[in-house]
């Protein structure tokens, strides 16, 4: 579908949410894409929830201002701890990125034990868990700290990075059977087919959810709505609250193409 | 020597000090410690210069209106970027974690070459390199952000963290052939047997010398000075800015001793 015209935000506190911007593009051509990586205040995983929230509130009302008519929080953290005050913030949708994958797997395997795969400050809010419980799903969770920094090393395709993910995923696998493993963290999908080898390997047959795909999806579902398929030009600008230079060169990975241009922004301390 | 009612304080962003402090209770025995560990506001090194020194002087305030005599700040970041700032806010003297694993390679290797190895922060001050250069050292510094999430998730021992080492270093001896390679991270006494036995696999003949114990060595000689040697019984006490469980229990791995009690503190916002 085309949705020319349109206004996209997406917000992320680094570059991760890139993964969730790269999914949209080919999905919803003809929009503009606004993003803002806060990486100036990165991580946010280790800040209070109030913190969170103010920072979230910020960036989504510095997106709004700017145009943006559907908001997407491209970032676990902010998802699970300020979803809430982001939309009493807000005029426009918002969409977060741990509902649409819990609903994708929920479709897919109702009634499922499934396994998510996140930071330990996503695992410790339990976002995850309390999401899937909801709709009726049994979800271990597993923290994964090392998955975030070798995919910053660049890293994916390196042995060690196997290495790494047969640990983790053993460990994970001696306490459940999954039917879906989900990606609980926007990096994740830049390793998803080692993830899926990986499984394949130590004998699980569970279907590997993404959540920056399952967002897209959902986002795509609810514009068509709003939104008549007619053709239109892709533009994205992306916006840095730290080093420019860095993101261009991080984002690009994450993104799957080239970033020409950022742009420095000063949200304040 | 012992130093009987001598009041050490020892500060970090975290956990990660309490390797200096590990080195110095049997160098020092019969003093009194405090150690602070600001884990509310780690990590630092993704912090401005003028928040980290803000942090930092409140910390070592705090310790000094707890009765220290001594300070000794067990940060790589605040060493590199507020030692000034802590030395003119309190009235005691300040020893940082880099100068003296810099003059410890100088007595050994005068005008040699030396490998730093250290977190991305810590390379990006290009500290070690400006403070080895002052001496007539020619240093490298290699990045190794794996290094921290391997030792904290406590693999030390797992072949993959040799695999790591093995990538970094080989990586890094491509561009040098070093004399001494300098741990510029408090978490890296935890592995500097892998590290040593992997540059000798590398064909390196490379000394290992690590901070915390160049620290703890300068220390004791500076109080040498100023404090007799008599008996008496070492005590320490340990505070954290956020959840005191962790502290104690990841902790105790970087003490090498159990930490019976970890009170909680707030330094504010």
């Amino acid at each position: 579908m085309n949705a020319p015209g349109l206004t996209i935000g997406v917000f992320d506190s680094g570059f991760g949410g890139l993964t969730v911007l790269r999914e949209l593009l080919p999905r919803i051509p003809g929009a503009r894409y606004i993003y803002l990586g806060d990486t100036a205040r990165l991580p946010y995983g280790s800040k209070s929830q109030t913190t969170i929230a103010r920072y979230a509130v910020e960036s989504a009302r510095f997106l709004e201002s700017h145009g943006a008519e559907h908001l997407v929080i491209a970032c676990n953290t902010a998802s699970a701890l300020a979803l809430r005050e982001i939309r009493a913030s807000v005029a426009i949708p918002v969409t977060g990125v741990i509902d649409p994958v819990v609903e994708a797997a929920h479709r897919r395997h109702p009634k499922g034990d499934v396994l998510v795969l996140a930071t330990s400050a996503t695992v410790q809010s339990h976002a995850y868990q309390i999401e899937c419980a909801a709709r009726g799903l049994r979800a271990s969770e597993k923290a994964c700290p090392l998955l975030v920094p070798l995919v910053e090393e660049g890293w994916c395709e390196q042995p060690v990075t196997r290495d790494v993910l047969r640990i983790y995923l053993r460990e994970a696998l001696a306490g459940c059977t999954p039917e879906a493993v989900l990606l609980g963290c926007t990096h994740y999908p830049l390793i998803a087919p080692a993830i899926a080898s990986t499984l394949l390997e130590l004998g699980s047959q569970a279907e590997v959810i993404d959540s920056a795909r399952a967002t897209a999806i959902a986002i795509e579902q609810s514009i068509r709505v709003s939104h008549p398929a007619t053709a239109g030009t892709t533009t994205f600008q992306c916006y840095a609250t730290d080093s420019v230079e860095k993101f261009a060169r991080l984002g690009s990975q994450f993104l799957g193409e080239s970033i020409p241009h950022v742009e420095l922004l000063d949200l304040g301390g």
